[in-house]
């Protein structure tokens, strides 16, 4: 099939991607035959164009005029839901804004896009984690499918490492660092920082946003553990049932007190199968300095799958970052193209 | 496509597949949709029934009568050739006896199912690390895949990770522990037992053979190499292209005096880009502590893989196991599956 490409939202994710796309020839090195017929930005505008957009010129605008009202298109200013409806993009890159509590808006464009029968490759956690299973079927029912490799540690397989090369195993257990700010706090804890001064470092690094909240709180993590709770270990639950302790409570002298007895703080997530379903946790943990967890170290993030023919399967890769996370929705991409082949 | 499948061998790892495939209702929960309709084994001899073998059948007549004499079939005494020729299977699982420098008999098995128009699916070493190029271009021409995951670090998610959840990096570098029985020995002389006295135990518990070299020379590694740097690395070498030095000159006093400085020894295996093609290796590496590697003890296998968009990624789990080496048969399988929907 030859994909035509419609991105919701055009923000850092999104762009990521399309820098990609422009680095390498994927048309003709993996057999990638696409265009990009359409950009749907809350802030940068919208452009539809059936021919295909440059896109080289496309981030040349973003970058110099800060929105693409100078880019010609054959329509402009539609909004997501009409561009996804009304152009002829057969694969919707799903990166806008998500709220975390209803999956909303980005819920609505990845349920409308599936019902149109168009694939759907997204970074965003809301729908996924909010609905997985009615989403999953609904693509189903529609022929396309939906993939969603960049809502837990970026471009690191994770997603699709469970679902795809472990896919035959059951995965009994999930356990990692599934937030890079938190782990990088840590990380400069260890090595003699007050959690203050390590926090306006990450902050100045990027890695913290100005209001820390959802990363040192745990909130990201609890997300992050719902998706792969709902995905890959088949349960069906919300946010509030992970439950949640971030790392505001531990101190430069817990971290030190550790040190000296051979351990190391990590905040761990967790999902693990049980008769009802699933037992769901965030939560700092001390860990032996042996453990493959306990050397992870900076914004890097790590998964240990315990599975009944492999026993334990451990990834290790980045969390985050623009190219990163713009690689994740590539892959995606790929693997749709592969099947669709 | 409904998969009827030949076993060409069925050792241990064959075995191990047929088990796999009893213990879940794959048809029903994977969608995947199967008969195994011929086995054909130098030392158990060969059944071909079209309408399907009886597998559990089947394991329990090798398990109590030692071969398949006994087995009801409508054909039988066909050897790899003809059973791959002359059956209907369009799937051919290739677990046989592999020679490394000429990939014989098992090459000629997997060259002839490709040309037959068979999907192959192999932990066999020799044929990909000779001919990877050249079968993988067979397998395009007829229409069909050649796959090989349990070639290097049994089911843990090695190639695939690799092609697949990678799919669209640029690989530059591979390095890791690749050689389960290596790291078993170096792990229990940390402890303070002597080489000979570690080997024996490794020997004891199956991780070695009676003649150890092909482990503790780093031959096994080197194959390994060999395989990663012409699949993944799109190299074209031979077994000699990778140096070689194996952990037999390593003492006890070399690895405690690394200890006392924050060091570990590994056998480590490396293929790494250059301008001419790929610079490989396996040899003794004293690692920091704080060194992903340096943690991977036992026989736990570890990679690490330096791409373009996720700088390094690194996967942990098991190298070798019956299960573990015929779940990576079924991985493959199940991908197969979703290609060809």
């Amino acid at each position: 099939m030859k994909f035509k490409l419609a991105f919701i939202g055009f923000g850092v994710v999104g762009q990521g991607l399309a820098e990609i796309l422009e680095e390498k020839d994927f048309r003709k090195e993996y057999d990638f035959d696409y265009e990009v017929v359409a950009i749907s930005d809350m802030k940068l505008g919208s452009i539809y164009e059936p021919e295909g957009l440059d896109i080289s010129k496309v981030l040349d605008i973003v970058e110099n005029k800060g929105d693409l009202e100078e880019y010609p298109a054959a329509e402009k200013g539609w909004d997501p839901i009409e561009t996804i409806v009304k152009s002829d993009a057969n694969t919707i890159i799903e990166v806008t804004y998500t709220d975390m509590k209803t999956g909303g808006p980005a819920l609505e464009h990845v349920r409308t896009a599936l019902k149109e029968g168009k694939h759907v490759v997204s970074t965003n956690k809301g729908p996924v984690a909010n609905e997985a299973k009615k989403l999953l079927e609904l693509a189903e029912e529609n022929g396309v499918h939906y993939m969603f490799e960049g809502t837990v540690l970026s471009g690191t397989p994770a997603i699709n490492l469970a679902l795809m090369t472990l896919n035959g195993c059951e995965i009994k257990e999930i356990k990692g660092i599934v937030n890079g700010t938190t782990n990088y706090i840590l990380t400069k804890m260890e090595e003699g920082m007050e959690y203050e001064e390590a926090l306006k470092k990450a902050q100045e690094l990027g890695y913290a946003e100005a209001d820390p909240t959802g990363d040192v709180e745990g909130i990201d993590a609890q997300g992050k553990i719902e998706i792969l709770s709902n995905t890959v270990m088949d349960a069906d639950i919300e946010l509030e049932d992970v439950s949640r302790e971030g790392i505001t409570k531990l101190t430069l002298s817990d971290i030190e007190e550790a040190k000296k007895e051979g351990y190391r703080w990590k905040l761990v997530g967790s999902t693990k199968k049980t008769e009802s379903g699933v037992d769901a946790k965030v939560s700092p943990e001390k860990l032996p300095l042996d453990h493959p967890l306990a050397n992870v170290m900076g914004p890097t993030n790590a998964l240990t799958y315990t599975t009944d023919y492999l026993d334990e399967v451990t990834i290790i890769g980045p969390g985050a970052g623009k190219k990163e996370t713009g690689f994740a929705l590539l892959v995606d991409l790929l693997f749709i193209n592969k099947m669709e082949k």
